[in-house]
Order: C-alpha cells, then sequence, then structure tokens
C-alpha cells in the first residue's frame, strides 16, 4: 500500500466513522460476533495484517462461534480511541499498542517496549514468566480490561534524516517525529521533538516541517514512502529495542466466554507475537534491499557518542517513572528492571558472543 | 527433578513400554483422543512440560473434541522411536526435534537449527515466510507425516569441561558427548565424538569415560547435575545457536479433522514456540545464577582460535550436505543458506548493534 492510499483511505474511514451504527453483539444459536477496533489502518504491513490474521484465526478455530470482524483505524472510532472503545463497550477488542494508552498509566509503556529496554525475545520472558503479565493485569483491571502480547516488530530503524548526522551537535533544534519515551530521550539530546499521524509524516518531511522521522522500521517506512525525500536511513532504534502490539478485551465479557473460547483467544494472541514478528524479520531486509537497490537510500549506523549520549537520557527518563508518585507505574517499572538485569545476562554471555563469533567468522554463499 | 529420579523414571518407563496396550483412539460423540509420544523425561524442564502445555491447550481450546494424552520418552514407545511411532499409526502425534530423524534425510536437521547457523527467531522467519515450511512438507510428505515448530530453547551453552580450554591443542582427542552435525564439528576441531543418551552422561562424566558433555543449557543442565563433577561451563553453543522442537502429526488422520480442531492443533503448535522460549530465556538465567553461586561453577567464553575453527569445521559440515547426492537436503540446504544470508543482514544491522549498544552504555539498577 502506498503512502497516498493510506492516507485516503484513513480520511475516509474517519469520515465514516461517525455515521457508524453500533448495533449490540450479534447472538443466535450460541454464536456471538465481537468487534475488534485497530490503531492500524487497513492492510498495514505486518501490523494491521496481523490483527486481521487474529480475527480469523479465532473465527476459525472456534468454528464461527466467535467470529471477529475487524474495524481498522477510524472506520468504527478514531485510532486513538480504541482502547475507550472497549472500556465504553463499542467493541469488545482492540488490537493497537499498550503506549498509546500512557496517559492512562506510564507502567503501560513498558508492554510496548522503553528506550533501551527489552527485544521482543526479553519482553515475552518478563510478562509470561518474571511477573509482567501480573502488573498488567493490575493496571487495566482499573479500567475493566485485559491485554495480551500480540505481535512484535523486533528492533525497529533508527529514523530518517534529510542530513547526515556526524555528532550529537547535528541534533540541536532538529526537527523530530518520534513519540512517547523515546521522544523524550531525543528531547533530552537536544532534538525539537514533535508526533504526527503516520499519513502526516510524508508531507512535512517534504515540505520541511521536519528534519528526521522515525516510523517502524524498512517493511513499513517503504509503504510510507520517506525514501523519497530523506535518503539517509539510520540504525538501530535505541529508542524502540522491540514493539509489542496487544490485544485487549472487555474484561466481564471476556469472562463470561465458555473455557474453549477463551483459551482460543489467548493461545491466538500468543501465537501471533510470533507470526507478525517473523513477517518483519523477513520482510525488513527484503524491503531494506529494495531502499537501497532501488532507491538509493544509504543505510547508516548512529555515531558512537549518540548511542551513548542516548543511553544516558533513556535511564533518566526511566529514572522519572521509577521515581514518580504513580505506584502502578513504579511497580511496573521495578519489575521491569529487575527482569531487565536478569535476562540480559542470558542475552550477553549466550546470544551476544554467538551473533558476534557468527558476524566475525561464519560466512556462507 | 534431578538426575536420580529422571533416570528411574525413565528406565521404569521404558520397561513399562513392551506391556503397553494400543488401543485404537476412543471416538464418542463426536470426541477424539489422540496420542502424542515424546522424546523427552515426563516434566523434563522446558521441552517435556512445554509437551504437556501443547497437549493441554489442544484439548482445552477444542472443548475436549480432541483430547491429547501424552506418553513421555519411554511410556508407549523407546524416545527415539517416536517419529516411526507416528509413521506407523502407533500413535497419532509427536513431540521432539526433527534432526533425531536426520537418518531419514539430512534435510531434516535444518527444522531443528545447524552448527553456525539461525537464532529461533531467523528459524521461524525462514521456516513461515521464506519457504521452510514448504520444503519440510516435502520432506515428511514421503513418510505420511506433517511438522510444526513448537518450541525453541534459544542459544544454548557449549558444555561442560572437566580442564579449562586455553586453546585448539586441548581439544585434541578429547571425548566429548555431542550429538548430530554439532558432533561432526567438533570431530573436525580433534575431538573424539560419542552420543550418549541424557541419563547416561553424569556418570560417564563422573567415572571419566568423558571428559566433557554438551546437553542444553542452565536450565535443564542444572537438573542433571553435571556441576557435580565438572566446573567450567563454556559458552556459547557455535553448535546449537537455537534447537527448535516439532510437533508432528500423522497427515491423512490430521486431514480427516474438521477445519477449526486443525487450526487449533496449528496455532496451539506455534503459540508453544513463544511460550518455551521466553520459558528457556527466563529460567536459563536463575538457573545460571544458582549453578554459580550455590554449586561453585565457573562460567567461561570459548577461546577465539576455537570460535574460528568451529566456524570454519561448520561451513565444510554444512558444504558436505550441499555436495551430497540427497536431492531434498540439497534443497533444504540452498533454501536455508539463502535466507540466512538475507536475514542476517538485519540481525546484524540492527539487533546486533542494538545490543552492543545496550551492553556498553545502559546500565540500571
Amino acid at each position: 500500500m502506498d503512502r497516498r492510499s493510506i492516507l485516503k483511505k484513513s480520511l475516509t474511514a474517519t469520515a465514516a466513522a461517525g455515521a457508524a451504527t453500533l448495533s449490540a453483539p450479534a447472538i443466535s444459536q450460541g454464536r456471538v460476533e465481537w468487534r475488534m477496533v485497530t490503531t492500524w489502518p487497513k492492510n498495514f504491513p505486518g501490523l494491521g495484517v496481523g490483527a486481521q490474521r487474529l480475527a480469523d484465526r479465532i473465527t476459525t478455530m472456534s468454528g464461527g462461534r466467535l467470529t471477529v470482524k475487524v474495524y481498522s483505524a477510524g472506520e468504527l472510532v478514531p485510532p486513538l480511541q480504541a482502547l475507550d472503545a472497549v472500556i465504553g463497550g463499542t467493541a469488545e477488542m482492540s488490537h493497537g499498542a499498550a503506549y498509546y494508552w500512557q496517559n492512562k498509566n506510564a507502567g503501560l509503556s513498558f508492554f510496548t517496549g522503553i528506550p533501551y529496554g527489552m527485544t521482543s525475545r526479553e519482553l515475552a520472558a518478563w510478562v509470561r514468566y518474571l511477573g509482567g503479565q501480573q502488573i498488567w493485569d493490575e493496571i487495566y483491571d482499573q479500567f475493566g480490561v485485559q491485554g495480551f502480547l500480540s505481535g512484535d516488530t523486533g528492533t525497529q530503524a533508527g529514523g530518517w534524516f534529510r542530513k547526515e548526522l556526524k555528532g550529537l551537535d547535528d541534533i540541536k533544534g532538529l526537527r523530530f517525529r518520534t513519540p512517547g519515551m523515546g521522544g523524550q530521550v531525543w528531547a533530552k539530546l537536544g532534538a525539537s521533538v514533535t508526533n504526527l499521524a503516520a499519513g502526516q509524516i510524508f508531507q512535512a518531511l517534504q515540505t520541511g516541517t521536519l528534519d528526521a522521522a522515525e516510523f517502524v522500521g524498512p517493511f513499513n517506512d517503504l509503504a510510507l514512502g520517506f525514501y523519497q525525500v530523506c535518503k539517509d536511513y539510520y540504525f538501530p532504534s535505541f529508542i524502540e529495542p522491540g514493539l509489542a502490539t496487544e490485544l485487549v478485551v472487555n474484561k466481564s465479557k471476556f469472562a463470561a466466554l465458555p473455557k474453549d473460547l477463551q483459551e482460543i483467544v489467548r493461545v491466538a494472541s500468543q501465537a501471533e507475537y510470533d507470526q507478525v514478528a517473523s513477517d518483519f524479520y523477513a520482510n525488513d531486509p527484503r524491503a531494506l534491499e529494495t531502499l537501497v537497490a532501488k532507491h538509493g537510500v544509504r543505510v547508516r549506523q548512529f555515531p558512537e557518542p549518540i548511542l551513548e549520549a542516548g543511553a544516558k537520557a533513556a535511564s533518566e527518563v526511566l529514572a522519572g517513572v521509577r521515581n514518580s508518585d504513580n505506584a502502578l507505574a513504579k511497580k511496573t517499572a521495578e519489575s521491569f528492571v529487575a527482569a531487565l538485569n536478569l535476562l540480559r545476562t542470558r542475552t550477553e554471555g549466550t546470544d551476544t558472543p554467538f551473533l558476534r563469533a557468527r558476524e566475525k567468522y561464519f560466512k556462507v554463499k
């Protein structure tokens, strides 16, 4: 999907949303139809496709007893009202990213990923085995919903820059599109940070309103056409070492489902965590090949002083959450840090040494 | 579970296997009971537990319409006859590792993992998006079965050594327990390679029949008690950068299931790929802490010349498959190499640079 069609569909859908009829879930002969609202444009590579596939898998596994109908961003509600739609009963499920709701609780960012935080493997280990899910449930309990991991992009790209970055001085005043805690990190490095919706980034880069932007990675960024206005593509994203998506369900409606359907929803969402990550790991490098070979994009690594200053800024942003007076956010951060410090001993003692040795010594054609 | 109880249970189970009654699957009121034979001892950390959980999830999601009963190693058939049991109809499913059946086709090793090959993320990307599943299906079609990824240990430990390794000279004549293609790699490095079942390794190390052994990683190795006789524990396993388990189903029986049950089996197996990996990523570092703090184990990295010679040996072993006259094994190897060369551009350009920067610059307590 090219940039224009995403933009167009998104606008059309938003206009239609006000007129949508919000009928009650159809229940007949033990069959239920659930509405899944998403924060993604329809067929958005990796993430929107994943939301649709998750819905289809639930429908298929339940033999149609739980039929899930997907509403892309703006079709039923605007993307950033997806969680509220589930809380309010307009939809039974949402598919998005927990950090979109950090205004409800700062702890939610940790279940998507934070600057210099966990990789997708580490995040799943924390959520499933080291207490993460329990704290996540505690936060969402307040809103009558529950979240499950439903996908991950893997470590993202650092962003598109109109000019080469030679050091920290090049960041001062740089007008950079990057949201959330990552935005706070870049602001500490001196950037003038703004957030724009996906469909607005291209034009802002083209007209010079932005000097730089980061979105996801090659697979999504190719579709948005940023290569037409920026040629310097930096890696890796130290602010998004992984980005996990979530499936959110209305808790009381979920509890009312029979046990087999509950398990189907949980297991389908977990399978998608692997499927979406596989999609990105396979298709990011294919897209990057196209960006380089066909569109003349230059792949660059961030200069070392930026990586180092980024780490310092990330630890300050993290300290801000740990020192806040939000008890659940603090609890989340403490659990996250303890888990990260445990998990990184495996990553740094086993995974990284293997990858380093393979990169250095093992070449086959 | 300690080493003695694994050994005891395994022996008891093997003795009982001959007497097991092989009744036909019970079918009543649309309910089917399927037998899953496994290559793992009962409750074996990570892998045996994963096989049982996969069976339970299928049973729960199907509301009992497809009830899966697990037979651990030796309970119904000996562990290394699990695949033959599915081919022959003694069981409908098996849970094990494809490389156990490399004598049926050398290509099968690639769906478990090969020396200096893919990580768990890369393997799933190859199997799900880059043609791996199709070739796997082609190999197993010959035997009337189909395989699905059902778990992964992540990058393993390199092994337990009775003496410190200072360089390649220390490997000459070293009596080392390590199976499969990894064993071929160590043999090229000069080791005297043997394969022993899990329950025999401890005693062989204790009596001095073995100088070294590798099994899985801290989570499993702690349970087997190797720390009692070896103190030098080397990382990483360059011969097992990931070890994927498989769920194998009898193809015609699977095809006869209704579509919803087929999807339940597929999706449950995929969810387990994530669940098992999460289990290892969370519990390996906890077990390693215990090994070091409580049992005085010394964690060591392989010397650089061993990593380098290991890579050369691994490429020779791989070339052996590519140059063999087994068309399907060659086809598997070619597909694997092409996928690895694509996937490593992402790993080495994005994941590794992030991990390196985090290790160097980001420390929080």
